[in-house]
């Protein structure tokens, strides 16, 4: 009997539509043909996705369980989307809410190398929540970033990540800005973990992780929905020794629940850490959203090591206790342009914050 | 002064609050830290975001037509994607709806190397629709896959793909499939062109690019969202004598337009042809967007080769005539479970779609 993935869809349609619909799911996820010219009994038994259960959600929608075959996937981690959700995503009125994923998947695919306890490891912090702030804005050359990370870094902050925003760019070449920030936080703040922006094709992708191992860095931040699922977990796989922190850029709103693709998806593949927009900030996210997703990032999950849920989007120093509270501690907060915004007191306000999350730990 | 991308957002917002919301759209959009706090000359002149327009669309929304300069996508088509896209697609209530590039742009990416002409010219047919079906269901080994594919070929069609869930999965693997598939199709029509599915990271697609063409292939087909824009635009370059189709798996609804999307970007990262559901099938699209997709692959722009729309998604023979209409003659027509259905008379089926095409191009 074939393994399955159970795909968890919410699909607004109504009572008497819903069973002919969750069939035509389950074909469309798996041999995308009618059932009826099927002739060879392997693909129907194995290989067309089948309708396990259909729960009415009394929300207009109904909540539809698929098992599709791990097979079909080819243990790729695009074909494994394309599996999940390629053609139905085109559907306005579906969501991939949730999926189960079988111990082969899990296996094959590895989930991250560090994980919340690496990260913990690297900034020393035992049992408090980390810290993080952000490197912008993109436009200013290598040296002058290379001036506010160490700023920041003389605040004390655990880590400093690129604005997602910083590339390949003429004014800053990642050859350039690498090298020189890695420098400036080293002399700022030795315990500082400094994550530069990974962008491009594979090829760019594993000279720049050349560069960064260069600088004497071991982790870097990538965006998984825009390089790609299949490059992020090949450089996950081809370099155990660099943590990885994944950006919600161009995932953040898709048919696909957040808890699952930037908590589950991208922890599978080997998201050390995964940013999020927190509730309240410059983004629309429910606290239910943020707890989930966080959930999915670091609970105990068969072998794969917890990742670390990493907030962010607006945040202040002021939102530090409540976030706490919110989130515990094994959490990382990220506050980017908040710190910034102080200017001449960048420093200071870096290490208030660092202050803040450092003396919760003991309250 | 800046040469800048204008990107065009749909905004869900009140007219009292719409100002503010399109400069912080600018701000997330470019440098996403309070503007207030950089003091650097040229990243507020040149790298800041800016609006350049508001405009009321009377349906509770606002056209914002926002600036972003050239130089802060690094010239890279995720990066593109991150400028135009990243964070803003977080918030539920925007949508990308269009974007303007400016000649440094297109010339950077370059767009299809074949398009319309050079697909029109592989399949000798130069005043009429050209014809596709897609080879399907996963699950069958290479042998009755290539049985299928040759059924189909028999009857005349000028392009066959595999279906989007061929991937290089046990039961088929791609170096098996490939050639198999090539030769009986070679066999049973030398004229109909076979468009191998590539998949995985930026090696596995170059070694399946590499298969393909020493099955004598010189097209495929690549569903850019899932393999990453970078990918799929690095195998267009490096492979100019491939004519490449883009497949919309995962990018069919998400808050980009699909003209956008499957129309413009796709074409201006190469994609020679591109698939899209058509309206009345199995999804949603309506006739508006249908349209203005086909408008966007296919109408002169610039420099760029025009691309081929290729309406699909539930399509049958019965069809033909109205899709015609429809589309003008500047189309591919892609019709696969509808052939598929026919078991037996398959081949029959083909012939009779391809006549219906073919022979339009009288009328």
């Amino acid at each position: 009997m074939a393994t399955r993935i159970i795909a968890i869809y919410h699909v607004k349609d109504s009572a008497d539509r819903i069973a002919a619909r969750a069939h035509a799911i389950a074909v469309e996820q798996s041999v995308e043909m009618p059932v009826s010219a099927i002739t060879d009994r392997g693909v129907l038994d194995d290989i067309v996705g089948k309708v396990e259960d259909i729960k009415d959600l009394h929300d207009g929608g109904f909540e539809v369980r698929i098992g599709l075959a791990v097979a079909t996937t080819g243990l790729e981690p695009g074909q494994l989307m394309n599996m999940l959700f390629g053609n139905s995503s085109i559907h306005a009125d579906i969501e991939l809410h949730d999926a189960e994923f079988p111990d082969p998947v899990l296996s094959a695919f590895g989930g991250p190398n560090h994980g919340l306890c690496g990260l913990r490891a690297r900034a020393g912090a035992q049992n408090r929540a980390l810290t993080c702030s952000a490197l912008k804005p993109q436009g200013l050359d290598a040296k002058a970033l290379a001036d506010i990370a160490a700023r920041l870094a003389a605040g004390g902050l655990d880590f400093i990540k690129d604005d997602h925003g910083l590339a390949d760019q003429s004014y800053s070449p990642f050859a350039e800005r690498v090298p020189a920030v890695a420098e400036a936080v080293r002399r700022a703040n030795p315990k500082t973990g400094y994550l530069p922006s990974l962008s491009g094709n594979l090829d760019q992708l594993r000279a720049q992780v050349k560069i960064a191992r260069q600088a004497g860095l071991n982790a870097a931040l990538i965006a998984p929905m825009i390089t790609g699922l299949a490059s992020f977990h090949t450089l996950v796989r081809e370099n155990p020794d660099i943590a990885f922190m994944a950006h919600p850029a161009l995932a953040g709103a898709s048919h696909i629940a957040p808890p699952l693709l930037l908590g589950k998806i991208f922890r599978l593949m080997g998201a050390d850490a995964t940013v999020f927009p927190n509730h309240g900030g410059r983004f629309g996210y429910s606290r239910q959203t943020c707890h989930a997703l966080a959930d999915a990032a670091r609970s105990p999950w068969a072998d794969l090591k917890a990742g670390v849920p990493v907030p962010a989007g607006g945040m202040t120093p002021e939102r530090v206790p409540e976030m706490l509270q919110f989130y515990g501690s094994d959490v990382m907060l990220l506050i980017g342009g908040g710190l910034l915004a102080a200017g001449p007191r960048m420093t200071e306000e870096a290490a208030k914050f660092q202050d803040a999350v450092a003396s919760a730990m003991v309250a």
